[in-house]
């Protein structure tokens, strides 16, 4: 037959990520690419005994669920929460299966087609794709190391009065930024002025470097605002424990996490029992914060190791900001090398990386990548290095 | 500040599996409403070894993984479908977060606002909400206990020119009609000839009733029309494992695959790797057909029990088709009598079922009502079918 597919299907035409995971599939690369944590740190004594703690429960953890999400696991959160300022209760809470569902539901509830939605310029390349499934139009706003340009973020609330703005002002992706308190103030005063709701995604926000005593406060903690809070937040467990188990949340208005949990209820009825119990059962008899702080550490290290080689390398016309967080290095190549080509050069040596051009809303630097640094143990990345370098040579050289 | 959600917030208001499943959640209720297999009998033993042997393999359990799913699974799943008259390949299969997942995906790609869905009369409320929430038009078109009305379904197609329509030829819901091979293949070449996609849920095929010598086949088993299939068969261990591992799985040409697939990475990346490697593991060291065999004698013996319970009770006016596998009764009340008030009347007598009105794409028989009949024991079916009878008297007496 002839199929007639939707004229949606055309907006996920961009599944760079999806490319990105099937390059890591195979041992033959060494991958920069993926968001992926070490997966040699997992927790996996704990989360077997975790595991085996929900399975003398009973059969309850097999049964269907609520929507919302497993009450027990949703009061957890609500207590680890408070620890960042946030006091909430379980209806402002919904679980979801990570935090890219979280970033699904919210545009399904609350975009019409043709609505515009602000992002920072570069942006999490996955968020574009979900905002451009539903007919939004997303438009970059200019930012710095501090965060948005609250100048430009004004201008462009009173030119396109967008329904949302969607952001990651903890460790950006895939800029590894840190907000300013004074521009998630301005932000949070401007958004409100114009009654543009704000998706906060904070995946990383607990993998922090270097002074221990700065804290960045999420844009939601720092809200007051009597008459609804203008933030959603989404945060996960996949950075933090483990990805495998599919488990975020999202904190909101409880108008915005009922609506949510009823277009949840039409994709999936509910994320997996299981890990939501096991998650439960972790968080009860698991230190975490210690494990977050060794896995942090580590991955500060990996950071360093990956700085210094860069420094080594200096590869003439490179540069990047040195992240303050989270998982990714930025870089921006001499102008006029696209690095699309140059991943291809990339992949034929072994190595690779994610071009830049998916994280942009709109006029893509072509000479931009992001490299990840907290999959890769030290004689890997060292290995994988060579193989960029010896990529890069060769397109510097034509240059 | 004033939320300014989307049109589409609007088609989520009817949100009555979850509500019944709310209604479940207390001790007090006895409930037949919600699609619950009976969990003292999972395997929960099984699923704890097959959990080990995946922690025993290490970490990659709990890493990112394909968003088309497990390739180990996808295998395993090809192997068990052969039995099943179908001959597959992974590459014609994507891993769901349950086939309610695969319901929505599949719409999310292939219709578009204003497109006609051509449903059963009655069939299942939460497919129905997905379309709508689509912009789709779902429109019923007749059938008896053998099937679709194939002179219906031909007018219907010829006035409408649907896409698609949507089907649980196999022990439907609500109804538990099993369709007659002459059914299943009249609809497939009408809509063949219409190029109308069909969507064939079989969350309920292994729960078979009765003569066992009896076999339905499958929609998708028995297109063999060679310019790519027009099924899209969906299917689940919800009802023969467990629903609180959330997975279920979609057959289909490769093309709505890749399509379906892109549509996943930006609803959730992929579906839990944990619940997915367990089930994998589970496939390979459990006898699941026997234990199916087990539950499928349960039900069988659970759904005689509350047939004879309703003819001692033989309301007057009431009636119903025995159904031939699944999960449920569907039954008719006397004209007049609305099964929504007699919910409340129920629900103060301590029981519950879920009123037949969301069950219809237009034009509800408000006198019908569905009962799950594999849930419940012995005991707690006789004496929510007391409830029931205490609530049913105050109704008939009325009328």
């Amino acid at each position: 037959m002839n199929y007639r597919y939707s004229e949606r299907l055309g907006t996920f035409s961009s599944s760079a990520v999806r490319e990105i995971l099937k390059l890591t599939q195979g041992d033959s690369i060494l991958s920069f690419a993926g968001g992926l944590p070490a997966e040699e740190h997992f927790p996996v004594q704990a989360i077997s005994d975790a595991f085996a703690r929900v399975m003398e429960q009973g059969t309850k953890a097999l049964q269907y669920g609520l929507t919302e999400g497993y009450l027990p696991l949703r009061q957890a959160l609500c207590r680890r929460m408070e620890k960042k300022h946030v006091r909430v209760t379980p209806d402002d809470m919904l679980i979801t299966t990570g935090s890219q569902q979280a970033i699904d539901l919210l545009t399904r509830i609350y975009i019409d087609p043709g609505d515009i939605i602000l992002v920072e310029r570069p942006t999490y390349l996955s968020a574009l794709q979900v905002f451009r499934s539903y007919g939004a139009v997303p438009i970059s706003v200019n930012g710095d190391k501090d965060g948005l340009d609250l100048a430009d973020l004004e201008a462009k609330l009173k030119q396109y009065n967008p329904k949302m703005i969607y952001v990651i002002p903890t460790f950006s992706n895939p800029a590894g930024r840190a907000w300013s308190e004074e521009r998630r103030r301005g932000v949070l005063e401007l958004c409100h002025r114009h009654n543009t709701l704000i998706l906060e995604d904070d995946p990383y926000g607990e993998l922090k470097f270097g002074d221990a005593s700065v804290e960045y406060r999420s844009l939601f903690s720092l809200d007051k605002h009597p008459q609804g809070s203008c933030v959603v937040y989404t945060s996960t467990f996949s950075k933090t424990v483990a990805p495998g188990l599919r488990t975020g949340w999202v904190l909101a208005d409880p108008g915005i996490i009922a609506g949510m949990a009823r277009a949840k209820q039409a994709a999936d009825l509910q994320s997996s029992s299981l890990d939501q119990q096991t998650l439960h059962q972790l968080l009860e008899h698991f230190d975490l914060d210690a494990h977050i702080e060794f896995v942090r550490k580590e991955y500060e290290e990996r950071k360093n190791l990956l700085i210094s080689l860069l420094e080594q390398y200096a590869w003439p016309g490179v540069t990047w900001e040195e992240p303050k967080g989270g998982m990714f290095i930025w870089l921006h190549l001499p102008e006029g090398i696209d690095s699309g080509a140059l991943l291809k050069i990339a992949v034929a040596e072994g190595a690779a990386f994610v071009p830049g051009v998916s994280f942009f809303a709109e006029e893509p630097e072509l000479n931009t990548l992001r490299m990840n640094f907290t999959y890769n143990d030290t004689e890997t990345t060292i290995e994988g290095m060579k193989r960029l370098d010896r990529a890069l040579q060769s397109v510097l050289v034509k240059g």
